[in-house]
């Protein structure tokens, strides 16, 4: 399967890509063990490349009071309401690892209602459902719900503003046909000792 | 109506924000006569206000196949099947701005279908509303009705990463209750000769 | 733009329509400085434009316990929510003139939970919107929490009459393809004293 | 049963009512043997009674190119996906009655898809119920559909207006919680030789 | 029209059926008068036929915490919901026959919020309609909120499981163009002493 | 996990069981090493047990036109787009072992569309998914495009039965919180000779 392509529209050499552009894809590559496809696809637009993974930096790899964990459920919750593949199949890979729970991945994919959350988890993914798909009816109400939940302000602003992103990347995997990579279907599907 | 607040998060004080954020808000100042809240509101996070302007700029600022006045009509129209106050109402203003056209805003943001378009301008509408609202149903088939209205790849490319930048920042909006400037309502009111 | 057609359907001359008609399209010509389309427009039909402009003065001209603003606030929304240009933009100039306030007609449009309204006021247009939208959905529980916001019953006949009017008004407007006069669009877009 | 209020508004004594509308209501006891509730309900404010029924004679009253069963399908149609039971009783029956068929109203009621009609009753109630249910999406080209099905333009105006109607009557209904005479219910129930 | 096809596949004969396909639906004639057409239209498959009418006796047959009544409330309001026409017109007729209301059966399908129901039959016919339209919604909360209305937690298993068992019949419906018998529609609605 | 709940309704004991629902269950356990959660959480009813199965086998076990691997397709969409855990846990194993592609069950469940499938397997799935999420809107014309894909008569008797029993089957896991048993998730994972 591997001859698939991976994008609708051209994919990059990389050794035609800029210097910078380069260097982050042998980043992750070192440290996943391969390229991710987003990286090759979005890599056609440098710009817009840098602009999308400083964004995911400051949401994702940033610290914040969000565990890793909680940051993929958002990608993972949100992504499946919009039939993202892409994102689904390698952040649901990401949820598993960073959780330790083999399950988590595909529970939170398919309903994130009946997945083994706590109340508060569940309050997190509701709000950012409610946001991904209908955010005309997202409001304070939704907000003071998550404080309730004691969830921070700057909590809110990561579930909203994450939520906000994959809305973006999900738009952007649609757009360009993105082939999730083979190798995420099968990663961390042994359990672990959780983290989450 | 002044003392409204713009946001329901915290706004930072220009003098406490990093240099480059000033200096960009500055900018955007002298340009526009005022600062358009979207600059207050984001700077709070100053890592992600960067990554939101980089892209902005790697697709709305850049030159690119699609005119200046098109790519408002993109923000418009999937903005306002959003509901989002501060992006209807800030980018009608460019729109009206841009096309010389003092109804092409409101027409839009009520109902694209119909507006004052061309054919190829509506058919891209279409495209980016239903990326907008429906993007599990969103796929090549669409693609080849862009090709087919004369547009090319780099042009698709652009109204879906135009379509998926403004779902990033209604969500933002909305997460925010960020509230649009005042100034925004009147400008480009008066008929210009036509641009679009 | 003035050649536009403001109908696809044909639209009688002034002077081949019954006295009565031509009188009422003369009065609203001398009061509005122009004749709005929608009475040219129906005027084809002079048993129907007699019966529209007889329930529209029953509901919108008579005094009642809703303010004109009030009233007008309920045509937007509603009007809003079905995607209808004609009296989105037509009813929003009223809108502003009535409520002196030239932000209220396009906030109101774009998204009545945001718009610069009392509570009151926020709950007469989620009824009202509820009764345009999901009629099915509307019952005595929505009369009651209307009620609850100091709302007479007559009140509420009002905020639901209104709201069954633009709702055949709407669907007169995208059946025929009403355009709206362009006199309309920049109405009432200077401040006045609120009056709202 | 007969105790059962037939609205939750206030019902007016026929003999406190003005002179015409007393007459247009025992006008309509003499032809049907009972005076239809929707009479009795909307009495309460005479000057909207008057307007509703004189739009109500100008469209359904009144000869045209559609015949009386093909008027009751639309309403019923179009009531029934707005789950509208005093309509979709009320007018059922004269469905039954103008049709001759006893089976038509529940038909058409349930899925007009299904129902025993032509093609071209299939496409003129397929044009109604959109129009009915998403007015934003309705335009020239259901028109067109509607032409060539061999409707001629004033045929399509009086298919819109009769949804247009009905959509207005159909949320007086919801509003006021209008209740069916029971009546309605078991008229026309025999078969009759056809007329539609 | 009894010559209109009962299914747009083909029906067996009777003769050609196994023997205890045949004997059920000789037993059902002599019960009901006639054969409802779905025993001929699901007999061409018989063990299909076998496990439906195994599930219809199971469910419908046994009695239980639910009235005959009861029970053909859910299958009439969830087979509304989904435009059933099948269900609706043969299960309508059995709600009329079983309450002993002539009414009943066109009330619940047109629209069961303003049928002459019990609080109790409301909350039923809410949970089984959400569970029928939106099953991916229903969950424990629903189920609390029957229990709070004196339904046994066997009496939810009723509820949801005969919802089940017509989410699949009507589907079978659907597929096949299942035509109801002509008698359905007249009987039961001679007003009888209530049972339900 | 292990201790979790399979169901919010009481789970009888395997020695409870009348002796053929007793033997069908172990039979399953030793074909599949472990009794599939949906045994034991329907087995508190025999008769709906029996029937339930009864239909299983009539649909899926027997063999027809249908390749094992298509069945579990139709499973998989249809229980995907109702968000049903254990049915898309339990049968997207299955559909990796039948088809022998570990890539499958999730692609289908996630996306049909963009799944690695034939047209004619998106065609069957878009028919499915259309009958069981929009049963009012299934026609003839979704029969004639699935005999254009070179299915026969039988064979769409066979998705549209499938796709039924699955409707039952959602609801009725939605019903009792069906959880699925933790050893689907890791089945089928390892690529094998595709069968499909």
């Amino acid at each position: 399967m591997a001859e698939l392509p991976i994008s609708s529209f051209t994919v990059p050499r990389l050794k035609d890509l800029p210097k910078d552009v380069r260097a982050r894809i042998k980043l992750v590559q070192q440290k996943t063990g391969f390229v991710p496809n987003v990286f090759l696809v979005l890599a056609r637009r440098p710009d817009e490349f840098r602009a999308f993974f400083a964004y995911y930096d400051a949401l994702i790899t940033r610290e914040s009071g969000l565990s890793k964990a909680e940051k993929e459920m958002i990608v993972v919750a949100t992504s499946a309401v919009n039939a993202c593949t892409y994102c689904v199949v390698a952040h649901g890979a990401l949820l598993r690892i960073f959780s330790g729970d083999p399950l988590l991945g595909d529970q939170v994919a398919i309903n994130h209602r009946t997945a083994d959350l706590s109340l508060r988890q569940r309050a997190m993914l509701d709000a950012a459902v409610k946001l991904a798909r209908e955010p005309q009816r997202f409001g304070e109400a939704d907000v003071l719900t998550l404080l309730d939940h004691d969830f921070t302000r700057e909590d809110v602003w990561d579930i909203g503003a994450i939520t906000a992103l994959f809305a973006l990347s999900n738009r952007m995997a649609h757009l360009s046909a993105m082939r999730p990579n083979d190798e995420f279907y099968a990663m961390g599907r042994t359990p672990q000792k959780k983290r989450a």
